[in-house]
């Protein structure tokens, strides 16, 4: 049982989603932007972002769903996603990929906690500005959802199965839109 | 100097928006319906939550626009929101914000801080499921706002004044369409 009287039946974020429509909408038009819009980041890629960064906040909910859609996007198992998440040094991910989870690694525990190293390390690993902000923001969001999903003591199947087998539709579907009912 | 090159001479998150105005633009439409919408808070009450979330996670810049825009709605001085800030049980407010600000308080630490105590707590001293629901996004929401603000090590003028003087037309100019170069 959610702490507020939450539309029955929606696992995670979906109950607030309908619950408030009007703060809904604009959480998903950002989800859109940050995590479906062109990008030279892959979906997949910023997917990850989102995935470690629910893992390392312990949001069973995110961290499966977002984990089930990086794992879609990359075609690769849950394995390797387990991997990144934590193991991430022994991923077979490129090295410019590890230098911007460490970032939003740093960005969970607290904004002061990036320093010039890890920016510069990005930097001459090939990230652009564009990229370091929207790791940054990517990694700072899902501080936001994780602590909405969680803090408002919503329920989440147990199985990875049922992410998994949302993957599919549910990139295809995107945030912009999105119905919490479906 | 911040950690990328981003429009010169905007400080806090105003820099960081200017520089990316597509995800600026679902950032302040929320904070304008959780911050600045018709609500059963009020608007000095939501910046409140606000101001306490960023004091807590040490983000200057945010706590102090924030807590000037709080001040100016409630019509207090500072000192009202030095003592939200920092004793919050000795600040003039009512119980039920009292109770609010104890689950924002969890929020920042972390969604699964929240307790059912907590809740009982604040629905016995009048607390609507809607004022839970904004108050957990609101102070969630600020988790993500205050490490956009410095997980991209932006700079913020020193001196109170400046916050202070601009809240008068902030407040009135309010969060959607807003202008980072204004």
């Amino acid at each position: 049982m959610a702490y507020i009287n939450l539309p029955e039946g929606l696992p995670g974020i979906r109950g607030p989603m309908a619950f408030r429509p009007d703060t809904a909408k604009h959480l998903n038009d950002l989800a859109e932007v940050l995590l479906r819009a062109d990008n030279t980041l892959t979906r997949g890629e910023r997917e990850l972002i989102a995935t470690y960064v629910s893992y390392l906040n312990d949001c069973f909910f995110c961290q499966n769903a977002h984990g089930a859609l990086a794992q879609h996007y990359l075609e690769c198992n849950m394995k390797f996603i387990d991997t990144v998440k934590e193991n991430t040094n022994d991923a077979l991910i490129s090295p410019k990929m590890k230098a911007l989870l460490s970032i939003a690694e740093s960005v969970q525990k607290g904004g002061k906690q990036v320093t010039p190293l890890q920016i510069e390390t990005a930097k001459l690993l090939g990230a652009t500005d564009m990229e370091i902000h929207d790791t940054v923001l990517i990694a700072a969001a899902f501080c936001m959802f994780n602590r909405y999903v969680d803090g408002l003591g919503t329920w989440a199947p147990k199985e990875r199965e049922f992410y998994i087998n949302r993957a599919k539709s549910r990139a295809e579907e995107g945030y912009a839109n999105y119905n919490p009912y479906h």
